[in-house]
């Protein structure tokens, strides 16, 4: 396959939200205007994301919901599950745990660790999950693997852990620590930040007349 | 000023996180290389970052965080008070009027709208806001500006409330919604999606071998 833009990717997930919410209102068919509204694509656009991964639906007559669903689920490689770990046992770590989007898109909190002796032994929030010593990480993870890490350390540790994470075999990494880390090609970082985000906004309101 | 792309600002942001960090543990002095670790840049990269606004710091002697800091905090439209004003009193809406990180970047939460008249009426979480109906929301914007608003709604009403906004004023949008919004020029949106966090991941392991 040709090499993906994350911005095609997100496209992706776009559209599949909204196919997700037609299947439930009862629709069977989506053109591929409706997709590009969603997607904020145009519908040349969209045809050509699909093509990236063979062909779908027929011109004028739309895409089968159901079925351009399915196809995307499998493309976002949703419906395998995926182990995974957390790193540092704070309200980061306890709010992920509780959202309903990363059970139901087969991401599985398999352990959670902390340098905090107060944290470790604990249960992370109203979970089943005990805290466990991040000295104990290259252990466990030799003895099962993790596909995907979570960082919700303070951003000095950061990138250290992210650099154990990717020696004990992780390949995918979602980061909340404000710091952006440096990973080996073949490595994907996900990256969110709610202060980058307003900083962004209040950035952009500071220059507008600029 | 020339345009700075958003990945300029964002790195502007984890440089003041750092700065920030080190004026706590009584740092005076930050070097040009701690502050592209923290960033995920080169040192040269940071020195021409700073150079969009002005001449900061000496080679060889580094930058003196304090004042450093204060420049950032400037740049980036800190300071500032900004008027909020929230669309959708979900889940999100409360979890963001509770978070410190709002407030103390300037954001004040002035108002909230829902459509749902069970909503209407009532307090916004543990907040002090009274949600307010969203049939209001012009006479409101007309009376008192907000600088920024923030959607917290269904997908599919998410790109009507964001004309209504840009309509009314509104020159800056944080999108919660699942969906990319076509704005005009002059509009600044930024989006905030865990799903499409957690999905560029999947895919990324997916595809991994492909």
């Amino acid at each position: 396959m040709r090499h993906v833009a994350l911005s095609t990717v997100r496209r992706l997930s776009l559209y599949l939200q909204f196919l997700e919410e037609s299947e439930r209102a009862g629709t069977t068919t989506v053109s591929s205007r409706a997709l590009a509204e969603r997607g904020g694509a145009t519908p040349a656009q969209v045809r050509k994301d699909f093509s990236f991964f063979g062909s779908f639906g027929m011109r004028g007559v739309g895409y089968p919901a159901r079925e351009l669903a399915a196809r995307l689920r499998d493309i976002l490689g949703l419906g395998h599950r995926y182990r995974v770990v957390l790193i540092g046992a704070g309200r980061i770590g306890a709010a992920l745990a509780a959202y309903p989007g990363f059970v139901e898109r087969g991401f599985d909190l398999a352990a959670v660790y902390d340098v905090d002796p107060a944290k470790i032994g604990k249960r992370l929030g109203e979970g089943h999950v005990v805290v466990r010593d991040l000295a104990q990480l290259e252990a466990d993870l030799a003895a099962e693997a993790a596909q995907i890490a979570v960082i919700g350390t303070p951003a000095q540790a950061a990138q250290g852990i992210a650099e154990r994470l990717v020696a004990a075999g992780v390949h995918a990494i979602l980061n909340f620590a404000p710091v952006a880390l440096t990973v080996p090609p073949g490595v994907t970082v996900t990256n969110v930040n709610m202060a980058l985000e307003l900083e962004a906004l209040s950035f952009a309101l500071k220059h507008r007349r600029a």
